[in-house]
């Protein structure tokens, strides 16, 4: 591993009185050139709400709103410690450039390696196919641009990404109708894979709603994402899933869940975000 | 109908500069003279947040954090407007008591009326029994404190509560152990149910927790609770459904769904609370 780009790419500097200096990079953008995944620039945000509160470094639950579209550049975080209390601290923060907010945040951190009390999990991992039987979804993206197809989303090129042909219908006109997508996945670069990074992870799958069959969905803005960690997870492979199962008026949820390797849930996330239809 | 409960206990008064004052009554406890249900607190909070833009009247999304427990009596509630656009406001809302911060919000609020989009609902609603079947748990609370037991929560005398018998094990000793609970319910007084009153809907159930026979969970603090609002529901009984699937280390969600008389989802809900032992 040359560099922890997810580390590089979300590292902030305190500038004093809470307020800290980011830089989004343009390698996490959904579409190239476009606009920064939400989850990075939680991710982002988080790295610096975690910063006055060393004892809590795990967002244990993460909300954001997104209010305007950033660019790529510097940001700066204003974070507000609202509580800290023993097992918890709460935070607020504001993701702003030249001024104007971008994105608000409010978020419980914890320490999950010291987290105690009891477990019992219902939930199920999702059955994916073995890994070697799954598509290598990147280096499908590096070949159809290499094809002289439309660039590859930056965001897609941070991660290892082993996703089952199954839920890749939509992308070749053939939607299961389920509202389903998800795979195995992990940072590309080999670097490890931290309660931080699990916010990109949240959010980095195309909309599951594209797997859903709508029509004429083009957009899926999102309002806002929440994102419960519940553990560090272990090295290997994470197993996400992500489903999209009520659209009503437009609004629609997805909802996730993600695994470790060793088989434990690390995340339980939901957006609300809107199915748009194309522009004019 | 005399007097619309809810209304009159969530009613705010614009103080200027963005600052409401409010009056937690104790009617909305959930132990008779203790701490007021975290629904109630997210209306009341709620009413004053869309004061400034009745324009978007429905919160569509609401995220609160816990930070202390209130007590019964006045409540300032400081709204910040952080974004108005066409379809949706985005605002942050503190409720504090003599200066002292409990409850942070941070939601989007829209006009549910007027919201346009593809529909498509893949999920069910709960599979409740005919309501003349369902135990009424109002009444039996009442019967129960005449007979020398505890006071009834008060929370509970707010609505009237039809639940199937099979969700109730637990309070006689006998969780099903799948942590399921829910029901039909509406307003006990016959009010209208509003986009505001499903906020406290979302959280008016005894835990789910507590039917999943995972033993000595004598409490339940919420960290934080999310509500999405989807639709203004119709007159009649809404049918609610609340599950928690996945206990880790202490940590857990409530998932809700609630659904209205003509069979359509209002709400969607998760909370991230912790399963505490009794203490001491």
């Amino acid at each position: 591993m040359d560099v922890d780009r997810f580390a590089q790419d979300t590292a902030v500097e305190a500038l004093g009185e809470g307020r800290y200096h980011g830089r989004i990079d343009p390698g996490w953008a959904v579409i190239d050139g476009a606009a920064p995944n939400g989850g990075y620039l939680m991710a982002l945000a988080a790295r610096a709400m975690r910063d006055p509160v060393p004892q809590h470094p795990d967002p244990v639950t993460l909300t954001a709103h997104f209010l305007a579209p950033p660019v790529v550049g510097d940001v700066e975080v204003d974070v507000e410690v609202l509580r800290s209390g023993r097992r918890h601290s709460t935070l607020a923060a504001t993701v702003s450039q030249a001024g104007r907010p971008k994105v608000r945040l409010l978020g419980a951190f914890g320490d999950l390696a010291s987290a105690e009390g009891p477990t019992r999990v219902d939930r199920q991992p999702p059955e994916l196919p073995p890994l070697d039987t799954c598509i290598d979804f990147t280096a499908e993206h590096e070949r159809r641009a290499e094809a002289g197809g439309y660039p590859p989303p930056p965001i897609a090129m941070r991660f290892d990404h082993r996703m089952p042909s199954a839920v890749l219908g939509w992308t070749r006109g053939e939607p299961s109708g389920r509202g389903h997508i998800g795979g195995y996945l992990r940072w590309r670069d080999g670097a490890p894979m931290d309660t931080l990074g699990l916010l990109v992870v949240a959010d980095c799958y195309p909309p599951a709603v594209f797997d859903a069959g709508l029509g004429d969905v083009a957009w899926v803005p999102t309002i806002e994402l929440t994102v419960q960690v519940r553990k560090r997870p272990a090295p290997g492979y994470l197993a996400g899933w992500f489903t999209t199962e009520a659209v009503t008026d437009g609004y629609l949820e997805e909802d996730g869940q993600v695994w470790d390797a060793d088989g434990d849930l690390v995340v339980l996330s939901r957006q609300l975000a809107l199915a748009a239809r194309p522009r004019a």
